[in-house]
């Protein structure tokens, strides 16, 4: 069976990561690479990737016909490169979110609809031993009816303004991943959204229009409830949890920390903090993520992760933030 | 020094374990108790109490002068039995809710207030050795500025439907505890209430006009955010849990076990399961609470939960009442 | 059902818990207590014991017809204090051991046998929940067939010189303990015994021929092992741990903590010790052996430790001494 | 700066980690493989490597100048090909043990001594993050003093007895990586060896003339202890511990788990296996083994395993295999 034909667009730290984990897969060639940045191009011609180019189209044109491109170019360039890729009969991995716009959103699905070609976005949290446990453990009825999703989402830093000035808000660049998690444990849609935000780590995030702390009550169509606090900034790291509450049981997961050492001494017991921050907490994940999307390639298999729920995520978003504004819960159908 | 003279009213299951604990402490002496049934006043006479009636007037004319009462009859006596301890010169222990009536509370209060004597509110938890350490932490700067307290409170089952017909409701009679222990760990108070709910258990709960399952989020007046979250029953047993972010760090505690074993075997590891319900997760607290309230008696020293406080959860569980209904935040002021 | 007729000797700390702990249960009277020093006896005149004298003899005879008496004196009175009760024909609760003089305590053990008096011995850690749930669980076949027994047994501080100089030293008045819990958890016998120790923590222990660190191995009479390992001091507190491998599964029970918190922070996360000592860790286990004392009697049920388990445990400890001597496995055939 | 040129000698399980591992590393050139069997070359071509050959000495010539050689073919063969690597000036990972005869081992360690080349052995715990943790914090003198070293080392299943009869038996292939751990984690040298051990998972074990059950006693030269406890067999799987006790605390670190997640239901708290075996556990640490091997090279750097260490486990298994013929302690100083 010949070799996979694999493009990259975009080497920033996302990038870095899907390259060199490509490299290591078997039945795949990573034909091209596309870097504005000399820096980026660097790092994949050090990869030995054969083509690497500074311009998108430029790539596509040059190596085909691809397999598929992967996207981890800045969020303003997901739509249009998705429609090209599309449009070439491309197969397309694409971080999330495809459009902060809605419109723009809807557009480029239809896009992909109309094609024959594949789309997954990159919720890499699904992907992850323990949201995937908490899943498997939740669908096999382990508890039950499903009552209630928490989920306990804090950054162990801000990012800078000039990021938050452009990633559509905390909501939207950060708790976005929380709502997909939320649909995908349970596997149902949200109805109904009440959010509840305020400015308590950095003043700047506030002069920015933005929150930094938050919570976020979701209504699932059942009438059953989802509950999301965010923070920031959680001064002991990156803080991932996760408890499905249900008829017949509760599972939770927890984080995932440095070594599981216990230090016992005059003053407590001690141990060590969660991994730092999504790089090293979702090491893994990123490396199964693609794997997933490789092995849906060439056969009958959908991918795990769709359009739709990346549209989903984003109206859950956009709901919160007008939920923000008008202190008022907001129903998703009011979302168009 | 002479013995305290302390009076018991009401010998259901609380009224027995504050009468056991009483009779193991030093420098009290339990004179009297009163229970309209039988079986009440068959426990106190094998606690050897000396005089032993079915009437509450009764109990104080025949043991005058007591020092202090403990109420624990039902909910509906707990106005009526306050003002006449108060008016004898009587301290008083009272279970909660002193009434389910906003205005009736008040007029207690005032009672209380224009009066010498003390009267402290049961809210057990506030005793626990758990929730006193979270406390304390947060009290010396532990997390630093607090921005978020997560409460999660599950019962291990629904009390019966002719119990939640005249308990005033999930919000008044569970989650007012989860409201205290909110407004206690951070010493803040309450503003604003957005409440959702539903019937997930047993629908008869729904047609007494009742919710099972709850999430609350509350703002304190200075922005920062409390969530609690209710179930009337968790499949494995009570489920009592705190945690307290700030600016500085997170402090959570957990639930107490039966045990702490762990069999590891070919199917993965298990452990024992929490403590049954409150009777023995708080076996420890209801000891404590009743010595503090003792303590506090004949000395300068406040009782560590007053009036105040019982008014204070019972407009937020008032407000809770309303946002459910009305499906939007509800501020403590809008409840007079 | 008349009352049991109950007499207490020694009112050190054990000697206050026992009695404090009898003037909670039902069906029972505590009718005379005994100590030399006015200290204790004053701590049973507050208690509302009747008869509280100084010495044992008269505290039998005066107190007669008993039921059982408790016998919480120093040691080297045990024998002779269980001797005269037997003869009087009343039931015996020994603290342990019986005597350091293994040829004593099989004089003792001779007298109760050709008695139809009941004499059990305080193991009190048989009685904490968990240890039960250890033994239970491997009784229920949980662990499969068990092969190895692990018991770490620290204390917070070692004793006063002069303890140490009369209590039989590390083996015989601490490790003693473990020996019986390793015979208890799986219902073997020791049949060789290899004790390794050391001074570490204090010269003066081992200027009293003593030692403060120790490693044991047992070996059963199928062949399978147990471990031990001591310290008289731990900085962190009082170390209490299990653990059973066998072939189907391990159980392991841990230390109880002060209570569950953890504190997360930028340091690292950070728990509460355990309970100081065995006073608070085995406050519920003095308790329950007592009560199990008490239902054994009148029934025709065994007490749950009987002068056996006590001849067994000194055995053991015997056999470690010498091995610690003579460096080299003893078996328990080698103590006469 | 050029590559460095690395050859590898036999694929199977270990070898293909390391030459999976080699792949990925900055500034290494894997130019041969060697293996006498096809599937072992089968894979090393897959991995591009140019050279693969069947026989050793014909790697080593036809791939010349070499920076250095990773050893991971049957234990038999490790002498001799280190001694021909090390004659031809060529650096040496090889995996444990150098060889079960003590003379022959000192022949080899006598040949490295007498050259320029760095003899690295694969004790791969020592890079595992828990180990290295547990051993910093005994370094940074957070435990004080160490008292004593608590390994459990029990293996998910026996090996085929075929490897048994070869291998040198439990003490020679599995516990000495125990061996190689205490004197690790304290950096003591050991002087006793008191083993105890026996057949309880298999009795063809027993036929080839080994034991499955084992429990060592350690005593280090300043009198400190350490005692291991082995099994063959756990049905939970790989079960990797380590505790440090000291003067002023004690430090432990846990296995590592597939995954965090608890279950809560009415039969009680359930949570995942331990990471099946070794290749799932130290993953990692093989990487970083290898990887600080490489960055030894070339500089004035000591690789961190070096032949001594080799030297001094292979003592105290002989001795720990005589301590249990004979039934006795058996110091090192025996052992020549």
């Amino acid at each position: 069976m010949r070799n996979l034909r694999i493009a990259i667009a975009g080497l920033g730290r996302i990038g870095k990561i899907h390259l060199g984990n490509l490299c290591q897969m078997r039945g795949v060639e990573v034909v091209a690479a596309m870097d504005p940045l000399e820096e980026g191009r660097q790092y994949a011609k050090e990869k030995n990737v054969p083509c690497v180019v500074s311009a998108y189209k430029e790539m596509l044109d040059a190596t085909a016909p691809l397999d598929a491109v992967i996207i981890c170019s800045p969020t303003d360039t997901h739509a249009e490169y998705v429609e090209m890729a599309v449009r070439a009969g491309i197969n397309v991995f694409c971080e999330k979110p495809l459009d902060l716009s809605l419109q723009r959103v809807v557009e480029v699905l239809k896009v992909v609809e109309e094609s024959n070609v594949k789309l997954m976005l990159g919720f890499n949290r699904r992907f992850d031993k323990e949201f995937k446990k908490v899943k498997e453990l939740v669908q096999n009825g382990a508890v039950g009816h499903p009552h209630l999703v928490k989920i306990t989402s804090r950054d162990p830093g801000a990012p800078p303004i000039s990021y938050i000035e452009k990633s559509g808000g905390l909501f939207l660049d950060m708790t976005i991943h929380d709502f997909d998690v939320a649909r995908f444990v349970v596997d149902k849609e949200v109805e109904e959204v009440y959010a509840k935000g305020t400015v308590l780590i950095d003043k700047a995030i506030g002069e920015a229009g933005d929150i930094d702390t938050a919570v976020v009550t979701l209504t699932y169509t059942d009438g059953t409830m989802a509950v999301i606090d965010n923070s920031r900034k959680a001064s002991y790291g990156y803080d991932q949890r996760i408890e499905v509450f249900g008829s017949e049981g509760m599972v939770q997961s927890n984080n995932n920390f440095m070594d599981s050492h216990k230090l016992y001494n005059a003053e407590g017991i001690h141990a060590a903090l969660p991994l730092h921050f999504f790089l090293e907490r979702y090491r893994d994940a990123y490396m199964v993520e693609v794997q997933d999307f490789i092995n849906s390639l060439g056969k009958g298999v959908d991918v795990p992760v769709n359009g739709n729920d990346g549209l989903q995520s984003l109206k859950i978003g956009l709901a919160a933030i007008k939920s923000l504004k008008e202190n008022r819960p907001v129903r998703l159908a009011e979302i168009v």
